[in-house]
């Protein structure tokens, strides 16, 4: 019998040394990532918070990471993608609304004029986004967006725009996952136009989607319990906002935080100041070749001068797409 | 080498059918519950979401189960813990408020006359509500919170309040929980004043408790970035407003959702409007030695006569305390 458990143990130790090499020899969690100091204060910043030894190690629980969304997990050029979903939704709602061929802005908007069309400015895009997204039942909403995100196409790629998301970016996420962190979407954009889809391309759940929202009422329709979507604002999910809406709907205050622009001044801000192991990163479209090179000049996504000098002074990292990232969407190539 | 072999492959094959024997007697995942229609339907209820092959089965993404709080998982009289959290700290704040010594509600409060300040309705309650929540950074609050859920004691049974919860729920939250559903609380009550403590005494992290808001404000205090809490309401989480906080939250319709009053009853309603498998439940307070008994006259945790007609055209499960619970507190004997 001795033998027999010698024999047993020796197996039990040769699979256990393999699974160790395994490990040691375990692949790039971020291939799409050039070695530099972007990638390595990502991987520092994990090994930091998990290894229990460590001063900066973070308990599971606690080990919230929050992503921006347009210009941070997806494109956000030549405008904001929901934008976009709005316009194809005022074309396709045009035969119901006559009155709409002389009035602005949609006049102009179905004539394809979309300069002329946003020359209202915030008003003018809100009546846009009020008669597309309100009226309808949440159920309804979630049908409609599904739809045009998997039909729908992006002007300049011809790409579905659930391809136009960053590699990189997808890599971030499923490496601080496999490590015990809880990924969220903090966006300005509408929540109820995230969650539909959301958990198929980020992993994300619509649980853990955070973004701005118009209000909504219970009633019954024909004896059926429905949310009815109403054209009055709830919540804007942006800048000074970020924080709230993370206080709000995840009650914790991150470790992590990725954005690209102005509106993500506030959630850095908020998670840099719980002290402790912390990771504030900022993406910057400088790669006019690959994707699109902007910053303080744009409307959209503006990244000014001034967000840049923080993050200087804060130490936040800068993420350049040029430089630091191998590949930007998975179709190249 | 053969005998080594099968040596250890019968090594193997006892540990497996050990592991088989030991499951198919597994312990009663509900010791605190009576044997009964309210038991049974739990049960039942789990293991046709949870069998691959059951028409009513629930992938584990969609196992959402919902909770209201007060009178549900933990008691409710004399006055919901909120309003006894609410007085005491009007009298902790006193010293630095000489005018409430005129002012009503205050001057009774501070008199110990609880009727005489109540007199003032909805008015006085917010109000008392306003000085004792708002004024103070999220994170002072939860401090404030964790101080007085740790020392003050029920009048009635001298216990922590964390320890007025009843046994049985916990008991549905843990075996929910082990068959792949994620449990969260939706309740009336504050979101800030339950987060600081859900997690120890329920399980149910600051993420997944859904409640009613004041307003909160970013800003810059000494430098520090701090959320302000505001005298303003932002959301109540009552009635028709709960399945509105459950989408904003979740954004998943639930799957099995608890309540105990009129409070409760569109939650219920919008749970079972999504059809398949599906569980309601009320618990209803007809125990006066071991806790309360009061129903349709009682101004706190109200079960209406309409309510009780809705619940048996529905079919939703009433839990009779005295009946179907075996036991209500940990601490009884």
């Amino acid at each position: 019998m001795k033998r027999d458990h010698a024999y047993c143990a020796t197996l039990f130790l040769a699979a256990a040394l393999f699974a160790t090499a395994v490990r040691s020899q375990a692949p790039d969690p971020l291939p799409s990532w050039n070695e530099g100091r972007a990638k390595q204060t990502i991987m520092a910043f994990v090994r930091s918070t998990t290894a229990k030894a460590a001063s900066t190690y973070v308990p599971p629980a606690e080990r919230i990471a929050t992503f921006d969304n347009d210009g941070t997990l997806w494109a956000e050029q030549p405008v904001y993608f929901q934008l976009l979903f709005a316009l194809d939704r005022v074309k396709a709602l045009a035969p119901r609304h006559p009155e709409w061929k002389t009035k602005e802005p949609f006049a102009s908007l179905l004539k394809g004029d979309l300069k002329k069309a946003l020359a209202g400015g915030d008003k003018a895009i809100a009546e846009i986004v009020m008669v597309t997204h309100a009226g309808m039942t949440t159920e309804q909403f979630e049908g409609i967006v599904k739809d045009w995100i998997t039909t729908a196409t992006h002007p300049k790629t011809g790409r579905l725009f659930t391809e136009m998301v960053y590699q990189p970016m997808l890599e971030v996420l499923a490496y601080l996952r496999a490590n015990g962190f809880k990924t969220f979407v903090v966006s300005g954009g509408g929540i109820e136009f995230m969650r539909p889809w959301t958990e198929t391309v980020y992993g994300i759940p619509p649980g853990q989607v955070v973004g701005s929202s118009i209000k909504t009422k219970y009633e019954r329709r024909d004896g059926k319990p429905v949310l009815v979507r109403l054209p009055a604002i709830d919540f804007i999910d942006d800048k000074a906002g970020k924080p709230v809406g993370i206080n709000s709907h995840i009650g914790r205050r991150p470790v992590a935080a990725f954005g690209n622009s102005d509106g993500d001044r506030q959630m850095l801000e908020w998670t840099q100041g719980g002290g402790g192991g912390r990771l504030m990163m900022l993406v910057h479209h400088d790669d006019a070749a690959r994707e699109w090179a902007y910053g303080p000049k744009s409307k959209i996504g503006t990244f000014s001068n001034s967000l840049m000098a923080e993050a200087k002074e804060q130490g936040w990292i800068v993420i350049s797409m040029k430089h630091d990232w191998k590949r930007v969407f998975a179709f190249e190539r």
